[in-house]
């Protein structure tokens, strides 16, 4: 192995993808150019899936990291989810809350146990009933993760009361933004301290 | 479903993955703006794996597009593989040729079987015996990709004989590009007939 060989898993949902982004990026495109920048050797590996909410991804996201970590090489996995399972289909929500719970346990425990791991919160999607919902979420979430000692974004609350988020909606799809939402977001990520890569790489 | 949702899964090796661009785009990001910028509403996939041979992509594509595809969608698929396949570990091929060729036709022939698919050749690598050996499976995936009926986008040979393509190479890691030599493939495979997303999107 390289010493310095870095390897990211971005696992989560639409806004993981970058949907909506015309460059393409999306916020994990953005943060691992800026970690090359800073002189890091890292593989980024996006495995944002649209749609998915929290069931989804805890049936992919250990198969899917396996296939890329085979190598040897310094893994490290980034979470973000939760919005999907907030939708309402049917009066019902996707993924009830206790079963969502139960999925972000599992997912994040199990991911905390074979490499460092990190946890973005899930992100507003510009429908209000739906947004007080992902708040809560939110809230929760960062309570388990505390519980875990994973590290942990919090963002759904601030972006759903930005008004810079919201044009950069409007300028999207109308629920996922364009690519100046997602530098917002990437900004947050690479500013925030238990983030991996935000210091110079030493040489060496 | 929307009738323009086009969903692509790029399924490739480290030169699918964009391994060595400081952008993080490769070619597949490349060709997906391109595509966005010429109307299209398109969500791009990239299922690279860096040191992946078609053994390895034969256990794990199926699995990954279907994870990707559930919605309702226009589902699209582009294969690039081989390279690795080439390589000599312990005087051995990762992958014998005869198990190559089995591979190409399981996976292309499953692959066409249920959405559109395109095949892009196999990359140079810098290393003149493998390229070699890497020129000559293009060759053979060739043949097989037309008895398959699938549009085949051979690029090993020209490239390797292309000083601005080792320019690149030498500006990237030694065996992946920096952004131009991406920026190369994206062109060709933009300026190949066989494309999808090449025409403006006509509106509406």
């Amino acid at each position: 192995m390289r010493p310095g060989d870095h390897r990211v898993c971005f696992v989560g949902d639409s806004f993981t993808q970058g949907t909506g982004d015309a460059a393409g990026l999306g916020w994990p495109g953005r943060v691992a150019a800026a970690a090359r920048a800073a002189g890091y050797d890292l593989t980024a590996y996006n495995l944002g899936v649209r749609r998915d909410t929290s069931a989804d991804i805890a049936a992919r996201w250990q198969t899917e990291c396996d296939a890329r970590f085979r190598v040897a090489c310094m893994p490290y996995i980034v979470f973000s989810f939760g919005a999907n399972d907030m939708t309402s289909d049917d009066e019902a929500l996707r993924v009830p809350i206790p079963q969502s719970v139960d999925n972000f346990l599992k997912i994040v425990g199990d991911a905390k146990a074979r490499c460092r791991t990190l946890f973005i919160g899930p992100l507003p999607v510009g429908d209000a009933t739906q947004d007080i919902r992902i708040i809560l979420l939110c809230a929760t979430y960062r309570v388990l993760a505390r519980e875990l000692g994973v590290p942990y974004l919090p963002l759904a609350q601030d972006l759903a009361g930005d008004p810079a988020w919201a044009r950069a909606v409007a300028a999207g799809d109308g629920t996922h933004p364009c690519g100046d939402g997602y530098a917002r977001v990437a900004a947050r990520v690479i500013n925030w301290p238990a983030w991996w890569f935000s210091a110079p790489a030493s040489a060496g």
